[in-house]
């Protein structure tokens, strides 16, 4: 199997272009190459297929093998490969990725022919708290804002995130009966001025990861509603900085951020995952 | 640059064959490739190199740029690339690696024109404590064997290895003053029966690893020597199995092991890497 690895801002996944290849049981597939000592090492496994709706289909597993709807950083790298690959014509500077979350409008930055930084329709959210709410998470008054942008986020405001402790605090936000049963995402943010935010987050399932598009976006959409912020702004996260910005005719987010292409490479699927 | 990615239970590094490529700075290109993000993912990189004295020798930078000296694992792994890529005849079933640990001899198992099996010569052991030694570690009472391999070791016995939360209590073995200033690997130990050890390592510098093959050889001598197993013995590390065995009439121990090809791949190293 024949496949790209690429990252946007630390989120890395193993892309296969199935224009060309074909992947058989992409789920048990992706369990075994996300693994990043006996596999390739990924946060997944995405799959660039033909579309009927769209220039093409992101086809996403997460590293335990689920099914992923939706991913912001994904979404980028698999316009740059169908950009830089030539599954749609040079002079595009749109393009259309269905997923389960929905047909994607991607904007294209292109440089020496290639894409080098991707903007992402990220449709609109919602509030789904009070604006700001008070909560108290293991016996500690916190204040956030609830946003929904087809995944529940919650967004608290603080200093000093950089000291969090987030594998002991984590679960305790991930899971306040506040949030149950579904649970939630979680942003910590502090607000530098009005065009920068610095975020750490506490993915649910996954814990801290050095990059999260929904949550970064969802973030700035809570900023903007407390007043924080102006409808641009700027979002360091661990892995690197998405920009976000409110378009407030349509009420629209759009995500702008790199996609990078690491390596190439070719793998032989030992056949024993296919019976585990 | 061309590599092929290879693990030994777990343990695994990029291979880049110095018979046919250049790679310059490769501390530099260590640290950017080892990143499991934003690089390749490896726990260093290691150059297989024309050598006056031996078939090969196997330069090695561990993931954060330093030179290492020797890896039970590694050298395993140079093993096999050396003889399914014609390194050495097809008819050879010991060959020798130059590091900087000394040459290292090497038996092959070969199966349908591959190596799948890889025995390594690890010289001799010596005893470094009383046999055993008692010892307080953060209040509590522990009976350890020291045994030098060529790195430091400090093996201790005691049952439920997997309650153990190592990376809490690691750091107190790793730097505790009975092993200042070098500090130690500590191993922590279940004997199963006399061919069976059950094992965990905390590695000086690296924190707890899947796999240690120094770590298996002093864990197996310290046990032969505390009369619990016999001359050979399996040791279960979180990664894998090794076997190891203690030849009497020259003292040399002997470690046995799988080592796997898992990718080929080719990437472009970024110039900023060369400017950090």
């Amino acid at each position: 199997m024949k496949f790209t690895k690429m990252q946007g801002i630390g989120n890395d996944y193993v892309y296969v272009d199935c224009f060309k290849e074909q992947v058989k049981e992409p789920g048990k597939v992706s369990r075994f190459i996300s693994d990043r000592h006996f596999g390739i090492g990924a946060d997944g496994l995405i799959l660039i297929c033909p579309s009927g709706k769209a220039d093409c289909r992101m086809e996403m597993y997460n590293a335990d093998g689920s099914q992923g709807t939706m991913c912001g950083n994904g979404v980028r790298c698999v316009g740059k490969y169908a950009y830089d690959h030539g599954l749609v014509p040079a002079d595009r500077r749109t393009m259309t990725v269905e997923t389960l979350g929905g047909i994607k409008t991607l904007e294209l930055e292109v440089k020496d022919g290639k894409a080098v930084s991707i903007t992402v329709d990220m449709g609109e959210g919602t509030l789904t708290s009070d604006l700001p709410e008070d909560i108290q998470v293991d016996g500690k008054d916190y204040r956030f804002v609830g946003i929904d942008v087809g995944n529940p986020h919650a967004v608290y405001y603080m200093d000093g995130i950089d000291r969090l402790d987030l594998e002991k605090t984590g679960p305790a936000f991930e899971y306040h009966e506040r949030f149950a049963p579904d649970r939630v995402n979680t942003e910590f943010i502090e607000v530098v001025d009005r065009k920068h935010l610095n975020m750490r987050v506490w993915e649910r399932g996954s814990g801290e990861t050095w990059a999260c598009g929904t949550g970064a976006t969802a973030s700035v959409l809570a900023s903007i509603l407390m007043g924080y912020v102006d409808d641009e702004a700027e979002v360091s996260l661990r892995g690197g900085k998405l920009m976000i910005r409110l378009d407030r005719a349509t009420g629209r987010l759009f995500m702008t951020g790199p996609a990078v292409e690491v390596f190439n490479g070719s793998i032989d699927i030992p056949q024993e995952i296919y019976y585990d």
